[in-house]
C-alpha cells in the first residue's frame, strides 16, 4: 500500500502546529576511527536539551548504502517514496533555479558547445564559458519563437541553462542531444513515445533558431538538449497530510523542491535569523513549516570539519526561537549525510530528533550520531518521518476498529 | 522499486576489494537467561577488534520470525531478495550435490519407495535403505534413455536421488509424482501448463524404464519425484553490482549457491586455513570473495553449544590472514542463526560485522548478540548488506541530483 493512502484516510486537523528544521547534509562521519563527528564535535547545548526532552533515531534517506541528491533526499522527509516519485533532470534544474513549473510544461537542462565549421562539436561545453558571457546568450535566445508554444531561457552557470516549453500536448519523453563525444554533430530530439513528438518537433525548431542567433558567437555557438522532463506530479501536503504548509529557505532549490509538493514559500530570507524572524510572523498563517540552513552541507562538500562543526553550533542557537513558539512537534533532521571526510553526500544514517509531548523519550542525553543508535526512533526510512510527526502532533486517527 | 534496478544503475568501478565471510548459523542463544551467546562465550580477540574498527548490527536474513534455509539464508546475504527470488526443491537438491545446472534444465528429487505386487505404494522410503545400497540403483538409472533428451542420475543419501533432465522445450511446472501415502500407486507426472507437457511426459517415460531396471530389487524397486524445477533465473554479481566475485567453500551447496549469482569458485580448499590460502592466491583476480565456514552451522544443528563456541574461535583465527590483504570492506556475518539451544534453524537477527575506513563506528567493543544491538548497523534486512558493501568500497553513485 501507498503510504499516502494511509496518511489521506487517516489525517485529522487541530490547532497543532509542526516545525521541521532541515540541516542539509547533517550526519557526518570522524575524521579518526573513535573520534567525534561534526554533530558531536559541536556545542550545541539547545540540540541537547531538545534530545532530552524527544526521541533520537537514525533517517535513511532512501535505503541502506543509497547516498541521495537533494531532491530525493527531500522527497524522503516530506513523505513521497523517494524510490517512486522521481523527479526529472530537467524539472530539478529548473526548480533549482527557482523556475515555477506548471503542469504540462517541459523542462530541459541545456548545454553551450562550440561547433566547428563542418557541424561537428568540438568541445560539449564551450569551453566551459565563464558565466557573465553565457548568460547574456541564453538571454537573446528568449527571442525564439514557436507559434502556439511558450518558451522560457533561463541562465543558470557557465555553459549551462535551462529551457521550458509550455504549451498544450508536450509530453516529456524525449532523447537527449548530446552525442556525449566530440567530432560528431549534435543529436535530432527523439521522441520516444507518440505523446512526446511534438515536444521533439518544438525543439528541432528551437534548436535551429537558436544556432542562428548563436552563428556570431566564438564559443557558444551551439547547444545541446539533456534531461527533457515534465513537472513532476506530487500530491500536496493539504491533499495528502491536511497541512497548510510553508517553506522557509534561503537558496531557490529547497523552495523549488517545497512548490513542488505544494508548500507556499514565505519570505525573502537571507540568513537564519531572518529564517526566524519570518517563522515567528507567519506562525498563525501555517500548520506546518520546513526550515532549511544549507552551510551544514557546503562544509561538508568542501572537507572542512572545523567549518561544519561551526554552522552545526551556528544552527544551534536558533532552537530557542523555535521552543518560543511552543510548537507541538519540533523535528531536527537532514536529507542525508554529507561528512566532511567524504566531502559528499553519504548514505549513512542521519541524526534524528522529535520532541513533542507525547514522544516517549529514551536515554539520549545529547544530540549526536552515536547517541542516535539507542534512540526511541530506531533506524528508520526517511519517508516514515512525517507520519511519526503527524501522530505526536495529535493528526492521525486510528487505523481499524 | 526491485533494488537490482538501484544498484545496477548506480554501481561504479574501482579497484577496492570486498571480503564476506559468512559463518554459517552464527547467531545463536543463551542456554539460560542472562546467560551468554556462542559468540559471546568464545574468545574472538580478532572479531573484537575488527568491531572496534567497524560497525556492528542484526541482519535479518528474510523477515522477522521468518527461519531460512541455506538457499534463501544465502540469497539474502548475497542481495537477492529471498521472498522474491527461489530456488525450486529440485534446482537446490541438484546445487546441493554440487551440480551444474544450465538454462534449460529441469531438476527433480527422487525417493526410491518400495511397491507392492498390486502397484502400490507399501514404503514411501523404501524402509530408508542404506546410501551404500540406494546409490549403485542411482547409477543403474542411467541407463534410462529417452530420444532428444540428455539424462543424469546423481545419487544423494539414502532414499533420495537427483534427476535432471537437459533437452530443448522442457518447462518445469509439473506436479509431484508422490501421493504422500501407502496403499495407493504413485501418482502420475502431470504438467501444471503447456510448457511443461514435454517435461511430463519425459517424466512418465522415465519412471517405466526405471521400475523396468529396479523390477528385481527388494526394497527400493520404484521412485516418486518432487520438486521439478528450472535452474534458478538470477542476475549475475557482475550485472548487479559490477564485481567479479569468487566462491572459497568447502562443501557443493555453498559452491552451487555462488554460481547461481555468477561468482567463480576458486581453489579446492578442504580447511578454513587453505580456504584463506586460495583467498590470498586470487586475490588480485576478483573484486568480491564469498567465504563459507560451514561447522558454526553444523554444532549448532547437532545441539552442542561448546563445539559451537570451539568452531567460532577457530573462524576467528582467521581474521589476521584477511586483514593483512587490507581489503576496502571486510563483511563477516551468517546467512542465519542456529542456535545450539534450539538445534536448529532460527529466525533470530544474525550478528554483522562491517569494516571499512568510511563506516560511522559505533560503541561497540567486541562482537557478539548484544553489543549488535547498539550498532550502527541497527538491524536491518540481509538483502541490503550488498548495497552497504558496495557504498562502503565508493562503488555507489549518487541516486538523483
Amino acid at each position: 500500500m501507498d503510504m499516502h493512502e494511509l496518511t489521506r484516510s487517516l489525517h485529522v486537523k487541530n490547532d497543532s502546529k509542526i516545525v521541521m528544521l532541515v540541516a542539509d547534509g547533517l550526519g557526518g562521519l570522524p575524521l579518526e576511527p573513535g573520534g567525534p563527528t561534526e554533530l558531536e564535535a559541536a556545542a550545541t547545548p539547545n540540540l541537547d536539551a531538545l534530545a532530552r526532552r524527544g526521541v533520537l533515531g537514525g533517517s535513511i534517506p532512501v535505503k541502506p548504502g543509497i547516498s541521495p541528491g537533494s531532491g530525493p533526499g527531500h522527497l524522503g522527509l516530506f513523505g513521497y517514496d523517494p524510490l517512486q516519485y522521481q523527479i526529472g533532470r530537467g524539472a530539478l534544474e529548473a526548480t533549482g533555479i527557482g523556475f515555477e513549473l506548471l503542469d504540462g510544461d517541459v523542462a530541459i537542462r541545456c548545454n553551450f558547445c562550440t561547433i566547428d565549421t563542418d557541424g561537428n562539436i568540438s568541445d560539449r561545453r564551450a569551453g566551459r564559458i565563464a558565466t557573465e558571457l553565457s548568460a547574456p546568450q541564453a538571454i537573446r535566445l528568449r527571442e525564439v519563437s514557436i507559434p502556439g508554444i511558450e518558451i522560457f531561457v533561463e541562465p543558470v552557470k557557465e555553459h549551462r541553462f535551462v529551457v521550458v516549453f509550455r504549451g498544450e500536448g508536450l509530453g516529456g519523453n524525449v532523447n537527449d542531444t548530446d552525442p556525449q563525444a566530440t567530432g560528431v554533430p549534435p543529436l535530432q530530439p527523439v521522441a520516444r513515445d507518440a505523446d512526446s513528438e511534438k515536444t521533439a518537433e518544438v525543439a528541432a525548431e528551437f534548436i535551429r533558431q537558436a544556432q542562428q542567433i548563436l552563428a556570431d558567437q566564438p564559443q557558444a555557438n551551439g547547444l545541446t538538449m539533456r534531461g527533457f522532463a515534465p513537472k513532476p506530479d506530487l500530491p500536496s501536503y493539504e491533499e495528502v497530510y491536511g497541512l497548510r504548509a510553508a517553506a522557509i529557505a534561503v537558496y531557490p532549490m529547497y523552495k523549488g523542491l517545497a512548490r513542488l509538493v505544494g508548500m507556499d514559500i514565505v519570505g525573502e530570507a537571507k540568513t537564519l535569523d531572518e529564517q526566524m524572524d519570518v517563522l515567528e510572523s507567519e506562525w498563525n498563517n501555517y500548520d506546518f513549516f520546513f526550515i532549511h540552513f544549507k552551510y551544514t552541507d557546503s562544509t561538508g562538500e568542501a572537507g572542512n570539519f572545523d567549518a561544519k562543526v561551526q554552522r552545526t553550533e551556528e544552527f544551534d542557537a536558533c532552537i530557542p526561537r523555535v521552543n518560543a513558539l511552543n510548537p507541538a512537534v519540533t523535528i531536527v533532521t537532514g536529507d542525508h549525510s554529507t561528512p566532511a571526510k567524504l566531502s559528499s553526500h553519504s548514505w549513512h544514517p542521519v541524526p534524528t530528533l522529535l520532541a513533542s509531548d507525547v514522544c516517549r523519550t529514551d536515554p539520549c542525553e545529547s544530540f549526536g550520531e552515536r547517541q542516535a543508535l539507542v534512540g526511541g526512533l530506531g533506524q528508520f526510512e526517511a519517508k516514515y518521518l512525517m507520519q511519526l510527526a503527524l501522530a505526536n502532533a495529535g493528526r492521525m486517527g486510528k487505523y481499524g476498529a
